[in-house]
């Protein structure tokens, strides 16, 4: 039996996890005799298009130190893209189908991985059904990774676990550092969701120490009325006076305005979403201006996304292994999938879902993870959380900085 | 021979490190038998004035992993102030002193330890002038902290290393995360420090790992051009897409004009400082208008002086050994000083400093460590941080969160 290459690209936002199941593909690859040659696409399918891959069954031969390495470092290894691809319908769009099937017919490439979120299954959506109406030979597997936990059918995605991580150990930090003070004082902390608030749901994790929380959480998903916002800032500054509140920067009033919508810059990405930044900054202005008392606001940005060094040793453990579960989904013969997780009283197990009930479609935090008011999570959502986060994958040091991947 | 009471304050900012020198203070009271009961004051002066004090030596008797707990614990555990004490010559302020004196002479009071930075020294160098102009058996130590490293005499200040890795580690993530794409970018980070860089300065240490660094450093003991700033981040931009810049938040154009004046508020606190917040957002809009290119800044804001999960280790033993030496140096009988370090050949030994050298005096980052354009650091500057950040000092984590003591 002669063996087939494969193919593996990454997309979207980088995380501290997506080189984890990057690992775990290799790994898979490495470990399989019907796979030939795995091939790295640079910048994700942008590299396929420009003919700019890397071999990574060379690469990594033999390599176990660098594969951990590699599980270990942040952000996209191979470079990532926000390309989309066109619509199958779209006859100007053709010639993008056939550059990336020449490439795989000329490479001999039967498996193809793309480890991205869900922009990019909507990009494993399109090519596996480009090949089915063609009859081209690819298997498409999809492999999750969003920080922003939005992804259907999968109990939670990989990245989001050590982020959540991040931001509960960052919060509990920022609580205690903000509570030195007598002064009365508003400190708003803006964690990253544009539609879905699951990040910022884990700012209420140090609840689970029993030693303070934020006062108040606020989700995109709820209605923000800057009036009731006031109001419960006043409530709690009666109580207390350092108060501490959390807000997903997509956060949005009745009108579906943006918060943050005064202060930023209109700027909307490849796929159309607004370029956010500034919602926390909006609530400071108004805190100042309307309650008076001294107010800050900490965007946490991209320091949400690729630190490595607070990695959940669950999250990372588990990136790996559905990317080695997507391999051998592949070898299985199924396409059209995203691996993910279902969840089990002990822990996740790897399960394969169809892609195209995930592409551009968005899982937003459901009602019983939110209190009645709309401005805290319940103990249901923790209990979700809690596993995600738990366990420490700490990077390997030298000269008092973590040790990176770099190809 | 009886012993003499003794007590502890926090003031200032906090940092990573400040508990840990806490917990070398109340090591040393507690191994003393000279010292009766060691008081903790609640809020720095602010809890002596208003008789808000905790038995320090009742609560942690005995209770060596509270001590451990305590030095892993971020902020000031007994709260802090900006409170300035009055000028010894206003009348108006002797009611003060007299509350504060009493208060000691009250709870037979002879050793007084106040921990933080270069305003904290001031009340340290004030009451001591005070009590010995009025014959007072008060004997005051001043023990660093501040992450601005911005004290004379000693070689470096308690938190610093903390925060200085945590910024260092930060940056080094996010050269990853700046690295993924191919569309040309420039990314702001914009870090503490009003008068002193040297936390800005901590952003270069990636270079140590040989993998990359911010294309360009700029701290506020150098004139800002922001014609100059545009060159040279388009004179990156030649080279690479993502250009990455480290800034201080206290940058100054040639009119002494802060950077980010025009997009902060012109607060001021007690001792007079500026509040500066936008100093990157600042440059992110002039990158956007005057380049045109994707533009964003990341302000590191609270999370780089209370990242105690990413703690030097370095810094967490040498600020419990300062503490402890402070309290050393009081029963030597020495008053006025200010403990600090020294550098030696291998480490760093703690040397006592007159503290009215230091008080409301600032040390700037040296020439020497500065390239001749004023847009980054030296090797030399490297050499003196490195050993600053060295080792990690890991909290303990329970429900995948760092374990926090509270009184």
């Amino acid at each position: 039996m002669t063996a087939f290459n494969a193919i593996v690209g990454q997309s979207g936002g980088p995380t501290a996890a997506i080189n984890a199941t990057l690992s775990g593909v290799i790994r898979g690859c490495l470990d399989s005799d019907r796979i030939g040659t795995l091939y790295g696409a640079r910048n994700g399918v942008e590299g396929i298009l420009r003919g700019d891959t890397i071999d990574l069954s060379a690469r990594f031969s033999d390599h176990e130190a660098q594969l951990t390495l590699l599980e270990h470092t942040p952000a996209a290894a191979l470079g990532s893209c926000r390309k989309k691809l066109p619509a199958l319908d779209d006859a100007a769009g053709q010639s993008t189908y056939e550059t990336l099937f020449s490439f795989f017919s000329e490479k001999r490439i039967r498996y193809f991985f793309y480890i991205g979120g869900n922009d990019s299954m909507d990009t494993v959506a399109k090519l596996s059904a480009y090949a089915r109406a063609h009859g081209k030979d690819l298997i498409c597997v999809g492999v999750p990774k969003t920080i922003d936990n939005d992804l259907e059918g999968t109990d939670h995605t990989p990245g989001f676990g050590s982020a959540a991580k991040y931001i509960a150990a960052s919060t509990s930090e920022v609580l205690r550092d903000c509570a030195v003070y007598t002064v009365k004082a508003v400190t708003i902390i803006e964690i990253m969701g544009r539609d879905a608030g699951w990040l910022t749901c884990a700012a209420a994790l140090p609840r689970l120490s029993g030693k303070g929380e934020p006062d108040y959480v606020y989700l995109p998903e709820f209605c923000f009325d800057t009036e009731r916002f006031l109001s419960d800032v006043n409530a709690a500054l009666q109580k207390h006076p350092n108060v501490v509140v959390a807000v997903s920067e997509g956060i949005r009033d009745h009108n579906g305005r943006y918060i943050g919508e005064g202060t930023q810059s209109g700027v909307k990405d490849a796929f159309g979403h607004a370029y956010l930044a500034g919602t926390g900054k909006a609530l400071e202005l108004l805190v100042r201006e309307r309650i008076g008392c001294k107010a800050r606001s900490i965007e946490v940005n991209l320091l949400q996304r690729c630190a490595a060094h607070l990695a959940s040793k669950t999250d990372l453990d588990d990136s790996v292994r559905v990317g080695l579960s997507a391999v051998a989904a592949a070898l299985e013969g199924k396409t059209e999938i995203m691996m993910g997780y279902i969840r089990t009283g002990t822990g996740f197990e790897t399960r394969a879902f169809d892609v195209s009930a995930i592409a551009n479609r968005i899982k937003t935090v459901p009602e019983a993870f939110v209190n009645e008011t709309h401005n805290g999570v319940t103990d249901a959502c923790l209990d979700y959380l809690k596993p995600l986060i738990a366990g420490e994958a700490y990077p390997e040091y030298e000269n008092g900085l973590p040790k990176q991947f770099t190809f």
